[in-house]
């Protein structure tokens, strides 16, 4: 994983202080500062692993010296009851950090985990799982890349990096074809020009406008059939709305290039991991 | 809704800028300034509502003239189909508003429904149903805010506001009895003491090492009658541990004071609402 | 000027802070708090004007209640000696503002005056005039702003919103159509895929690899035109490369559908532009 | 240069964030983690380089693995075709970091180099050549960094740390005199009195009425003689107004001790500098 | 009192954070949130007000309903018993703002007091009681505001808008001569050079290296005399180290200009204010 | 010291923004940045030293390569001129961090040295001296710990971690009782309910209400008396209102558990430390 943007640092740090607030008044009561600590992080579930560097940078942001052994990487599939990696330490700093720090891990890698099981069940083509916007607001960086680590592929990031033309743009335009006229004459040229259409008829109509990419919005896989035979590959194709694990195999026959699915972050839960926890009361006595 | 902390505010703030980064591309390039528009709040299953200051507070930031007129309040349950609210104002700020507002409103209002869900399988004695500490991170006030508008109760809102000593306190300790002791003597005299146990001998060391609330952690129904027991309302119980739908009635039955439930936060689903917006091309015009 | 992102509303504040410190001396020390004052906002040259709604959230920060009359909008061209703007409210805070406005505004209008001169000079043909990244630290965004209401066309904002593809790129990956496939696999598909090629050659093999944009680094016009011929309209071309006001005019004689200009932002100057105040000391006497 | 103030670090950080947003599409999808590369920093022109501290920060908070090796210092006078200084690390980390780094150097060089110039053409005596408050905005502090490096000196940073009495607090406080006198009671007693005239006749006012420095505002070369002999040495005087490379060094000759010049920071244009960068493809492998 | 730096405000929000974190349990779970409040501040003892306007302004943030009615405006002298102002609003945001608007209040109000009672014992004279950088860190601004508002003046508000020479800065240079021509050379022109000295020889040979202000560091009343005749109004003269409100008045009688004080922010204890609370719990109903 | 919050970091680098601006003009001018310095931090009055750490942290923050060398911990009882630690690094670093790490710790060890007198006139027994909510804006973190370092225990650090129910509670409430039991219904069930009294028939009702902790409110010595036996245990009492140095003793003596006093952080004064630096001119020559 890459450095990631400030805004994720801040959010490490925000959550943090969200939990320790002027302190942990449970352990700073009952445990000496200089008291060592180890512990293991374990999956109870079978998961795709997601957010490591997080889970890491918690721990470092509270105390520098706790020390990380790693047994899988970024975007393994953990077994049930498999260690994870382990860590040493202050057991203050282990004990303030535990609770922050799978929160990250295990949203990150129940989002990963579920990416991983759509894509697998897509089947072996060249479609592409997509995720969406309806990320938790906050997280969406840290989201869409447990999206990549679980083998997804990232729509736009936000409003500001695609084009995509709703209903709503096109009833203000008037037509598809003036809404995609007005993208291409104002909006800056390196983003090709997305529409999304409810039937065949506005498969037609975008297709004829010049669009570069149309979304499918809650058609039929029979519509969606007819669909990639009518463009004929002058035009990608999106398929979007309602997507599920069981309809997604059939979608991706369809041959369009991509399916979104919403539920990859929106509905994604967290998986189940726990991090056991040893003092070493005599380690430095 | 109270006015909320700071923190609260910042969020809206960083999820705003997250979506839309320089600026909404498509609805900058397709629709004019001045276009007015209408929207529908709707939701397509029964929800209990959380969040709608949070929702109303995105548009507000965007544009102080977005008006709302509300159908239903903060913890209806809203059926299946209803309409929630409506606004009005410019269409550019509805457009790039929706997304970040309905993210914010779906996630609440699931941890609410959620919440009500298991307060009412819980039957109608007095034990509470509690939340943890497995939020999202950032997101933590308003998570906890979205459990009492479902009906539930909060625990403690961090590290900092409440005393829980679990085992690997009592392992730096020595003996509960030495970790209660040093909590009496070392933490705020404002918080009781909250010891986690994992049998009815650790219940029973608890109580004579003067708990005064003590956390049965994963144990058996049949265990948990035992405790009530044994307690003798001598101290709090609180259930905790892998509680679910089926098995929150049981435990209720036992006469614990509280059941404690990670899932109410950690995998709530994002609820299906919806914003149906109509654009007034003449409106100004 | 719609809404600005709110990393603009703190570069405001952040120029205030820098300008005022803990207070503005002498203007505490000599003008009593109640004095209030007018200004006429005046251009001793002609100019496009861009920022006023900078200008005048400068002051809004400081007191809201100074008012403005404006004689002129956002992108009109205003002539020497012309009266762009007139204001009133206290005197202390039309001093204090004055520098911190003006800055903005001078800075704005200078690339949105420039720009209108290089669109002139391009003549009355569709080819477009684009900004580079080539921006001031911290003003980006109120700098391609300036660009757009002079007549000009926003590039990708930022590393973020477009993929250009350069000779690192394309060494790192072997070749121009190894670069081009890895971008289309991995980059989002929302986003048009642009090649920096310094030649024919490399025109031709950008082509063939199935790009979507041509940058033209640093051609003669004589190389620009035959590659507008070997294109033959398949993939849109950009010109760039130490554009100057004598070159883009036979520049866009080539049929290139689009000129970027570094200069726009990184060499315009400051344009001239006074506020002249008077006090009116007995206004509340 | 000594560590910048803390408001200079957040410029780096926004400036980066600005350019980087949620990623590098291009790098990120074309060039691997792995990849190691080199640069050189040439400079095109003949120029006084300032800038060299925040050039190299900008890369260190991206990545505090890449290392520079200096041919040429802060200050130094740079050859046409010179090179600057060479850097090595990871590619994708050079590749990030270059615009945001070269946008504050090519800037901030440009200021010293002009600033240069105007001191030389200003000539061997005593004079000193002034800053303004005319500076970009949240780049003040970086701006009159570079005019120092130039060999020029700082006006006032910003309203609060000098007195510059004005016409318009002149007419408020009544007269000259009279505004002397209410900054001398009213402000800190630290600062000098320095005040701003239009013709000889208020050099005598302002000299009768104590001021400390007397500010020549738009006068002839030969009114300046004149003031130069009335004050004879009882006061500062500074010459300041639309002074050019071409006015300064007769300006110089009056005798006057100080001549600001708006220019340094409102017109310099950025200098013209490159960063050659080459790919180790195999370096790692 | 004017609109204070952006780090007021900062400070203000920061406080109410910090006392308020996720929300007032007791007030929340006790008071509904349409019972109306009214209170009453007074004074327990005599006292110059400070801060009226900061009281106010923590109310603001939490609620902007909150409404004042003043008795007595900033600056006046309060007698014991009586009463400042009075308030009313949400009985929840009354409670929740008290303890964080007292604690501004009675800090600023003390240091104003405090203030008051040193320029009264300094006699009728021209002398001027002057601050120090000895202040509560964060409240600088509001600290020396306060000093104002007893009738104190302001020395420097920090390092950076006034000089002053120390024995290490002499230890340095070599000299006193040494050290103020380095700050002639090197310092902002609109700066006055101040000199710390500890003895008559000290003053002398300042007064020749041409220092404006010269600071006599714990010398006794005699020296100071001595100093004063010395000088002859050639340099200001302050008066520093020790100073209480026993020697303010003698040291005043030796004709010094200035004579500064740490004890004024350093020492002030918190004034005695209270705020009498009535909740109309039957207003609303 | 464990790590502090980090507010407490932001209030470190407020402080040092507050006082170096753009910087030291002095230090800048006259010092060059190669002289190294050392120093001894002395104290002139016998002091309880408090806050070591964010003393060091200042000057770390300013520059890396200052080195400590500590002569006493924190804590200790420092003698009247005892050396508590030295310091070495540049002499421009030392000079710039020297008044922003005093104000800080010659305010926490005031605080300190304060409540190690009240611990002390307390007498042997187990009674706790605890600090309130009067502390200084922004800096209750550091205070309340230079409370524990002083020997003192800390009552809640704001709103959110403790239930204290007053007369306006009770009042909106309508009785002790109905004040208790909202309490007990609505408040995070980890917090023990406090209630404050005025008089013995107070202590009654509240102890008959089920309050965990009774608050004696500015009672005579002999009515405590009478309270704690009223309460025979049942209840822990807190004392509280006006306490001095002189009436710490008799109250202790009554039996109650804790005493609170307010002039521990609002009228604790700074105690006279000074920091004795030697420049090394030729150090690095």
């Amino acid at each position: 994983m890459d450095k990631y943007p400030s805004d994720v640092e801040r959010m490490i740090r925000l959550a943090l202080e969200e939990d320790l607030g002027p302190g942990d008044v449970t352990t700073d009561a009952v445990i000496s500062g200089d008291v060592q600590g180890r512990a293991s992080l374990f999956s109870r579930e079978e998961v795709v692993l997601a957010g490591l560097a997080v889970f890491q940078d918690v721990f470092r942001v509270l105390d520098p010296e706790v020390a990380f052994e790693l047994c899988f990487g970024e975007g393994d599939r953990i077994p049930a009851g498999g260690c994870v990696c382990s860590l040493r330490g202050r057991l203050r700093s282990i004990l303030k950090g535990e609770r922050t720090a799978l929160n990250f891990l295990q949203r990150m890698s129940g989002i990963a985990t579920l990416t991983r099981e759509y894509v697998d069940r897509a089947g072996t083509g060249e479609v592409k799982i997509l995720d969406t916007r309806k990320t938790t607001p906050g997280l969406r960086w840290l989201e869409k890349y447990a999206v990549r680590v679980g083998g997804g592929t990232n729509h736009r990031f936000g409003l500001f990096d695609g084009i995509l033309i709703k209903d709503n743009h096109i009833a203000a335009a008037g037509s598809i074809r003036a809404a995609v006229d007005l993208a291409g004459k104002n909006a800056p040229h390196g983003l090709k020009i997305e529409v999304e259409v409810e039937n065949l008829a506005g498969v037609a109509e975008a297709l004829s406008a010049g669009a570069d990419v149309i979304l499918l919005d809650n058609m039929s896989v029979d519509e969606m059939h007819k669909a990639v035979e009518l463009v004929g590959g002058r035009a990608l194709l999106e398929a979007s709305g309602g997507v599920t694990l069981d309809t997604v195999g059939p979608i991706a026959q369809t041959g369009v290039d991509m399916i979104s699915v919403g539920a990859l972050t929106h509905s994604a839960r967290a998986v189940d991991l726990s991090l056991e926890i040893v003092s070493d009361v005599s380690a430095d006595a």
